[in-house]
């Protein structure tokens, strides 16, 4: 049995560091490295690549709104073509560096807003599937089970990897509660990793109203961007592995940088 | 005989336009094409190259200190990693959008205060040419003849491309005037014209003093910002032709994208 | 009998210039100034707040969303904090210009996407009325007549301007004809001069219907970033002043710099 | 006897946050707070103009280049009027700021390279102050002792701020070592605020060859990006405390808003 287990990182900009990726690239198989258009400026890219082709982590494009000043966590009403030409950059820009670095691009993980937002708008999820289409078919979509992206991808011939969130409750129909409702985020860190260890066995998680539900996870998101998400991050790795579930990426590492 | 023309291009940026591409595209043979650190945002970037792909004309990188306020005119005291992360970036990220557009990208142009600066400080320049050697050896690199990044890339075994300027008046040492003297910019296009078709043909210009001074042009850069500079460059153009020289670019013009 | 005319300026960024303000300035009596978000460096700002007072022209702040990018022409779900915070950042830095310039700012005029967006968001809205009165309830705030801000912005004590288009088409409901269909802008010189004269005179527009409508405008908006619009706007103005309207801002303008 | 003490806050910028602001502000007698140009969105400068007004903390503009991805420590080659234009923005920006938060800008400290290059450079210095004199000349400068731009503010008929370095060593001529340079930054706790307190009762520090200088410091600066600085901040307070020194700024600390 097996699972992936990805996380954001190269997360900083500049003077200003975020998250704690040098422990997590002991904990993920797949890393998400943000493109420098909500976070990670060239330097902070080359140097998390670099450790990350090091470690032998995947190496996934995190790509975004143009909006440092809001960590591409506000929805943008950005055109068609436009969208297409901003995701369509940050994809050329990571998979260069990521050669530079030894490693290439498996995947891309959309971030944040846009995240959400194509999960549901098929316009701007038709704008980021056509920049996947433009510069490599062959790299995988990670998004949530049942996103309008997600079936818009498999249908431009794109691999689909559904992802489930670790300390995240969901409603009995299977869609993430909203983190204005009480309880939306779970905080206890053996709760969690128990929940993370049953989707990967039995594809059930329990729903916030007490029933069980199906959830098909080909990854799961952790986070690193406090001391408390690193220690939930490595005991969620630790029941998995005690669990006798192996925490592998759904991309081959490349050893030889980029396939292109 | 033949000889290279290049102009700056997609230098647009959002809303701002900058210059007449389209009618560029008729004149010159390679077209140097903004990053988006001094200008051309990705759309800009895409639009630029699909043209140039159209018409035949050969695309470098027209890479900048990042400085949109600006336009990559002001000298940044960047250190050496960063600036390497930076060139290496933008080069990524234009080979990625030019594989797109249906074209290769043959040589770099750094712009600006980068261009005026690497010609004489050995640091940054160095930081630039281990970002070529870094993203792709085989590409060109277009600078001043006898420039300190000329010596340094063609030492690391990168083609150097020596660049003329059109319309600006030399020193009697081969070195530009500047352009805070008076006469430094030459306006009369048909002195122009004449002094482009002779350092073709002779490999000499008439220096500020008078004399005759030795150059050695690869390629001639022209201008196309204002109604003025496009016709200045059609009559630099029209006067080669009409002397038997060939407009040829100085690298091939890929036609099945990038060939890394 | 009088209306004011307004008019977007100093919309120019670094490089890239933007319209031609030297131009309207003899022509309308409101300039609406960027205050760098949308565009508009400093050095733009203090040289249009400049001119703008040298020809006795009324100036009001151009606040928009973040976004050069996007020119501020794209919805940004941007939280109410932040959203307060951005546009009294712009209000205070374009205020502190203006007394520099020996003027002061009237009025506030959003800009954009975010000009359409609080015409009907009560939330986005309430974020920038509460930045005005934060900053000066003494400024004006300009707006369509009707419009969700303009009615937080009168009950929070602020003067509400109601401004019209003079080349749209207006619905025979008076509300704005959305672009994207066939006829919204009208393009015909003495077509719009003799609606805009109508508007002031009797109040009353024709509608895409055929039909007239009521409509109330303090001010009407004019365009200078082409040099049809230029045309266009100096006939409106010399059509209003043949008919024996004058041409007046709706508030006064400073001599002696910010009243505060 | 008494003395200033003052750090950088308000340096987070959107999703990153920076330094222990909260700490500082009980510790410091003025706050250097960052105006957007290097550091500091205009959520992040609302809040902290707040928390010091409730602190009763003195305020003072923290003007930068136009450098985010540098965070303003790379010395840019900015024109004249470019650069009083950005400096009069940012100060006209953060004095609004000020006033809504309760408290006004008394003073201006500029930011890394900006303040470290007029120290030195006559053209850029004056510069800066013209954007002083421009917008408020009671605003007082903080600078090195016998600084280009302390010279040059003084002649304009600006209050000059004489500013020491808690931790770091200095030359027998009076400057600081370079940070290039072992031992330049000095970082036992007990010996950084002895030096400290000495600076202040007796006006003199022991330069790095051991032998005893003169200084005159009428605010010294202190850091609080580490937990470390906090700590270290906190000691040098003890220590003058006890010493029977007064920590109060050298400005009046408004109560009213802004004096304008």
């Amino acid at each position: 049995m097996r699972v992936d287990l990805n996380s954001d990182m190269g997360e900083g900009f500049g003077r200003w560091p975020l998250g704690d990726d040098g422990a997590l690239l002991s904990i993920v198989s797949s890393a998400n490295i943000a493109c420098g258009f909500h976070a990670g400026d060239p330097s902070v890219m080359l140097s998390t690549l670099t450790m990350a082709a090091r470690r032998g982590v995947s190496v996934g494009a995190h790509v975004s709104y143009r909006d440092l000043a809001g960590f591409g966590r506000r929805f943008m009403d950005v055109a068609s073509d436009d969208l297409t030409a901003d995701v369509a950059y940050q994809l050329s820009a990571i998979r260069g560096m990521a050669r530079i670095a030894g490693t290439s691009v498996g995947y891309v993980k959309p971030h944040g807003a846009l995240y959400n937002r194509i999960a549901a708008d098929p316009v701007q999820a038709e704008a980021v599937v056509n920049a996947l289409v433009r510069v490599d078919p062959g790299m995988a979509l990670v998004t949530l089970p049942g996103s309008v992206v997600g079936d818009i991808a498999a249908k431009a011939g794109i691999r689909v990897i559904r992802e489930a969130f670790a300390d995240r409750a969901y409603t009995p129909q299977g869609a993430l509660v909203s983190r204005r409702v009480p309880g939306a985020v779970i905080t206890d860190v053996d709760q969690v990793a128990a929940r993370v260890s049953r989707m990967v066995r039995e594809g059930v998680v329990t729903a916030d109203d007490g029933g069980d539900i199906s959830i098909q996870a080909d990854s799961v998101c952790v986070h690193g961007d406090s001391p408390g998400a690193v220690a939930m991050a490595r005991a969620i790795r630790d029941r998995l592995v005690a669990d006798g579930i192996d925490i592998v990426p759904f991309v081959d590492v490349a050893s030889g940088g980029d396939r292109v």
